[in-house]
C-alpha cells in the first residue's frame, strides 16, 4: 500500500479513539460538575466499561500493522506524517505493551493509593502511606519497562505528560532556576512592601459571587475564549477540560478571596484557548492535538500572569471592576488593587503559592521525584529530605507532614513525572512573552485598550495550530529562536516583581 | 453448560451493552442541558461512536450463542430467567437482523425528516412532507420485515415500545374510551365553570423564577425523589433520562404559567421514582429495566394527575406556596386555586392538552397510524382525515396542518407506535390509582398530611421493583386483578373533573 493511503486509512482509527476518549473526558467533567452524590459508583462502571473500549479502539491490530509499513519507509513522509505515525506509535505501544493485568492492577492500586493518601494527610501518618508509595514506584519502574525503558524510567514519566522530556533537561534548567530565584524570592519577602501587600489582599472581602460571575465572564470572553465553543461552571477544584469545539472550564467562588476565582478562570481560559485553538480537522492527531503539559501550562500561566496580573491589562479592567463592586473597592488605590494582585508570600503549600514562590514547590518536587528513582533517596527518609529541601528553598519548615509531603495528591495514584510541567510552563510562558515584546513592542498598550488579539493571533499561529508537531523545548525553539532557559523567567519576574517590591 | 452457568456468563454482558446505553443518555442530556451552540457537530461524532459501540457490544455473538443454549432448554429456568432471556433475545434480534445498511439507511432517513417536517411545519407545507412520511413507512414495514414480522408491521412498532402490545388490543380499549369520554368531555365544555377556569389560569402572573425552582424541588423531593440520585435543570423540552443512581429532571420556568413548571416536574419526578425504583443489582436485564413506555407514563402520570392536581396534595401544599408567593396569591381562593389546577379546554395542539382531553388526541393519531400501516389510508390523504378525526374528536378542525397534522416530530423520523403508550399510561395510572384508593381508603388524608411514602411504597413493590418481569397488560392484571380497562380513567375523570364542573 502506498504510504499516503496507509496515513489516509490510519487517521480515521486514531481519531475514532480519541473520540472515544472525548466521552471519557466529558463523564470526567460531569462527574465533578453535576454528578449525584450517590452515582459515584455507576459512574465508575461508566468510565471502565468506556476505558475498555477505548483500549480496544487504541490496540487495534491495524493500527499496528499500519504503523508498521508506514514506518519500513519513513522518507517518503513529509514532516506531519512523520509526526502523527510517531505520537501514533507512542499511543499504540502505550495501549499494547502493557499487559492487561498489570493495567489492571495498576488502576486498582491507584484507586486504593488515592483513599490511603487522603486518611494518611488526614491523620498525618506519613508511615502509613510509605508502603504506597512504595508500590506506586515499582509500578511506574515495571510500566517503563514494559515499554523498554525500565533503565530510564523517570525520564519515561516525564516523556508521558511531555514527549521528548529528559531528567537531565530538566535537572539543568531547574538547578539554574533555584540559582537566581532564591535570592530574588528572599530579597522580595524581605521588602517593607510584602507586609502592605498582604495587608491589602486582606482588605478584599465581601465581593458578591453573582458580580464575580459577571466580570470573570467578561474578563475571559474579553480575552478571546469562545463561549459559542466552550462555558464555565463550578466544581470544588477548578479545571479546564474537553477540546476543538466543547471546552468546558470550572471555577469556584470565595466572596472574600474574589480574585482567586478570576485569575483561577483566566488561567483555564488559556488552557481553553489553546484547545479552542487546535486544528479541529485533526483531532487525535499530532497534528490536532496540544504539545505536552509544560506547553499547556504556558499557555495558562502567559493569560493568567504575564497578561492578567499587568498594569495595562488593569487600566482596561479596573473601571469595570470598580463598577460591579463599588462599595467593596471603596478606599483601594489602583496601586493597592495591582499590589493585591502581585501579592508575594512564600508558603508551605504549592496550591496557595504565587507567581514567585510556585516555582519554588515545583523544584522541591522535582529533586525529590528524580531521588526516588534514581534509588538516592528512600521512601521511608522523604519526609526528612522534604524538610531539608522546603527550608533551602523557600525558607520555611512544615510543622508536620500534611502541610509536606503529604499535601499533594499526584503521588497517590503514581503521576510521577507531572510536577515539573508547571514550572516548565512558566519558564516557556515567559520565553513566549519575551519574543512577544520584541515583535510587538506595543503589546501593553493594547491590553490598556482592552485589545488581545494580538497576541491570540500570534500564539495560535505559533503554538496553538502546531498541535504535537514539535516537542516542548523543540517548539520553544522555533517560536523564540533560541533554547528553552529559565532566564526568560527570571528577568520577568524581576521587572514585575523587583519594581514594585525593591 | 448448565442453565445457570449460561445465565451467570450472559448477564454480565447484557448489564455491559446496557452501561454503554447511559452513556450515550448522559451525552443525550448533556446536549440539552450544557452543551455549547458550536459543538454540536462534535456531539453528533460522539454519539455515532459510541452508537457503534454498543451496536457492537448487544450484537455480540456471544450472546447469540447463550440464548440459543438457554432457549433449547425453557424449562430448566425460572420465571426470572426466562423473562432475562426473552428480553435479550428481542435486544439481540433487533440488533443482529437488521443489516447495517438498512439501519444507516434509517439513520441518514431520519435526521433527513427531522428537518424537512421543521421546514414543512414552519411553512405549512404537508405535501413536502408527504414523501418523508412515505418513505418512513416503507423503512417500518422493511424493519418489520426483517424482524420477521412483516405481515404485522404496526404490531411490531407497538411492541417496539411496549412489549407485547398489539393493534387489536390498542383498538378495543381505545373505542371504548372514545365513546365514553367524547360526551364528558363535551359536557365539561359546555359548562358555565369552564369558562371561570380559563379566567382564573389567566390572573396566575408574574411568578418568580427563583421561587418556582424552590417549590417544586419541595414538592418532587417531598414526594420521594431522591436527590441523592438524581438532579433537575432547566432545558427547552423537559423530560427525564438517566437510572438507578443517577437520574436526571428537566423542566423549564414561564414567570405567567407557574403551574407548568411544577406539573411539568412533578411529571418527570414520576418518571424519576420509577427509575430509582428499578432493582438496581439487575440494570440492564429484564428484572432492572422499566415494563415499557405505557407503565413508564402511567407512574408519571399518576403523580401529576391523580397525586398531585388533587384537592388533599393542595391542602399540604397551599400555604408553602402562597407563602413563597404572598403578592401573586393575593386574593385567589383555595377554589380558584383547585380550578386553575384542574382547567379543561380543548385545544388543537396535544402538547398544551388538559387531562381529559389529552387522551382523545391520542385517539386521533392511533387512528391515523393504524390507518397508515393497513392502507386504508394514503399519506396524501392524511391531512383531510386529520381534520375529520379532530372534528370528531375534539369538536375542532385545525385551520392549517401546522395545527393538525405537522405539529408533532414523532413521525418525522419513523416513530410509529409510539403515541398510544401516553394515552395506555393514563388508563394504567388510572387503574391503579382504583386499586390504591381500595387497598388504603385514607390514602388521601395521607396526601393532606403531605405523606406520599404508603403510596410510593406500593408502587416500588408492585410496579417498579418488577422490571421488565410482564408485559404492560400482564403487569396490570397482577397488581390490580383485572384486565386493563378505560373504565377506571373515565370513572376517575367523572369523579374529579364532573364533581368540579358538572
Amino acid at each position: 500500500m502506498a504510504q499516503a493511503d496507509s496515513l489516509e486509512e490510519l487517521v480515521p482509527l486514531l481519531k475514532r479513539s480519541h473520540l472515544l476518549g472525548t466521552i471519557g473526558e466529558l463523564l470526567g467533567w460531569d462527574e465533578q460538575v453535576n454528578l449525584p452524590p450517590g452515582a459515584a459508583e455507576q459512574r465508575a462502571a461508566q468510565h471502565a466499561v468506556l476505558a475498555e473500549t477505548q483500549h480496544a479502539a487504541t490496540s487495534d491490530a491495524r493500527i499496528g500493522s499500519l504503523l508498521a509499513g508506514l514506518e519500513a519507509r519513513p522518507a517518503e513522509l513529509d514532516a506531519d506524517g512523520t509526526a502523527i505515525v510517531k505520537n501514533a506509535r507512542r499511543d499504540y505501544d502505550r495501549a499494547t505493551k502493557l499487559p492487561a493485568e498489570f493495567v489492571r492492577e495498576k488502576a486498582v492500586q491507584g484507586s486504593r493509593g488515592y483513599h490511603a493518601w487522603a486518611r494518611a494527610k488526614a491523620a498525618d501518618d506519613f508511615a502509613s502511606y510509605a508502603p504506597v508509595l512504595e508500590k506506586n514506584l515499582e509500578f511506574a519502574r515495571r510500566e517503563a519497562a514494559y515499554l523498554g525503558r525500565g533503565d530510564v524510567a523517570y525520564d519515561y514519566m516525564l516523556d508521558k505528560h511531555d514527549p521528548g522530556l529528559t531528567a537531565a533537561a530538566v535537572d539543568r534548567l531547574f538547578g539554574e532556576l533555584k540559582r537566581d530565584l532564591v535570592p530574588l524570592m528572599n530579597a522580595i519577602v524581605a521588602s517593607p512592601v510584602a507586609e502592605r501587600a498582604r495587608a491589602v489582599s486582606g482588605r478584599l472581602r465581601g465581593f458578591p459571587v453573582e458580580a464575580q460571575r459577571v466580570f470573570l465572564r467578561e474578563v475571559t470572553e474579553r480575552i478571546g475564549f469562545d463561549y459559542m465553543r466552550g462555558r464555565i461552571d463550578v466544581s470544588l477544584h477548578p479545571f479546564c477540560s474537553g477540546t476543538g469545539s466543547d471546552v468546558r472550564m470550572t471555577t469556584r467562588y470565595k466572596e472574600d478571596q474574589p480574585l482567586d476565582a478570576l485569575f483561577g478562570s483566566v488561567h483555564e481560559a488559556g488552557h481553553g484557548l489553546y484547545e479552542q485553538g487546535l486544528p479541529a480537522e485533526w483531532l487525535g492527531t499530532a497534528r490536532g492535538i496540544h504539545a505536552g503539559m509544560a506547553v499547556h501550562e504556558s499557555q495558562s500561566r502567559l493569560w493568567e500572569n504575564q497578561v492578567a496580573r499587568s498594569r495595562s491589562f488593569w487600566r482596561h479592567f479596573e473601571p469595570r471592576w470598580r463598577e460591579l463592586f463599588p462599595a467593596q473597592t471603596a478606599g483601594l488605590t489602583s496601586d493597592d488593587l495591582y499590589l493585591a494582585v502581585n501579592a508575594v508570600e512564600p508558603t508551605l503549600i504549592r496550591v496557595d503559592a504565587d507567581e514567585v514562590t510556585y516555582n519554588l514547590h515545583i523544584v522541591l518536587r522535582f529533586e525529590m521525584e528524580k531521588k526516588l528513582f534514581s534509588g538516592e533517596l528512600a521512601v521511608r527518609d522523604l519526609p526528612l529530605a522534604w524538610r531539608a529541601a522546603s527550608r533551602e528553598l523557600l525558607g520555611l519548615e512544615p510543622a508536620n507532614d500534611r502541610e509536606g509531603v503529604l499535601q499533594d495528591v499526584h503521588w497517590s495514584d503514581g503521576a510521577f513525572g507531572y510536577f515539573p510541567s508547571y514550572c516548565l510552563g512558566n519558564m516557556i510562558a515567559a520565553q513566549l512573552w519575551a519574543r512577544v515584546r520584541v515583535l510587538r513592542p506595543g503589546l501593553v498598550e493594547d491590553f490598556a485598550r482592552g485589545d488581545f488579539a494580538w497576541l491570540l493571533g500570534w500564539l495560535r499561529e505559533n503554538v496553538h495550530a502546531q498541535g504535537r508537531r514539535f516537542s516542548a523545548l523543540e517548539l520553544v525553539r522555533r517560536v523564540t529562536g533560541e533554547e528553552l532557559s529559565p532566564r526568560h523567567l527570571v528577568a520577568y519576574l524581576q521587572e514585575r516583581y523587583g519594581g514594585l517590591y525593591l
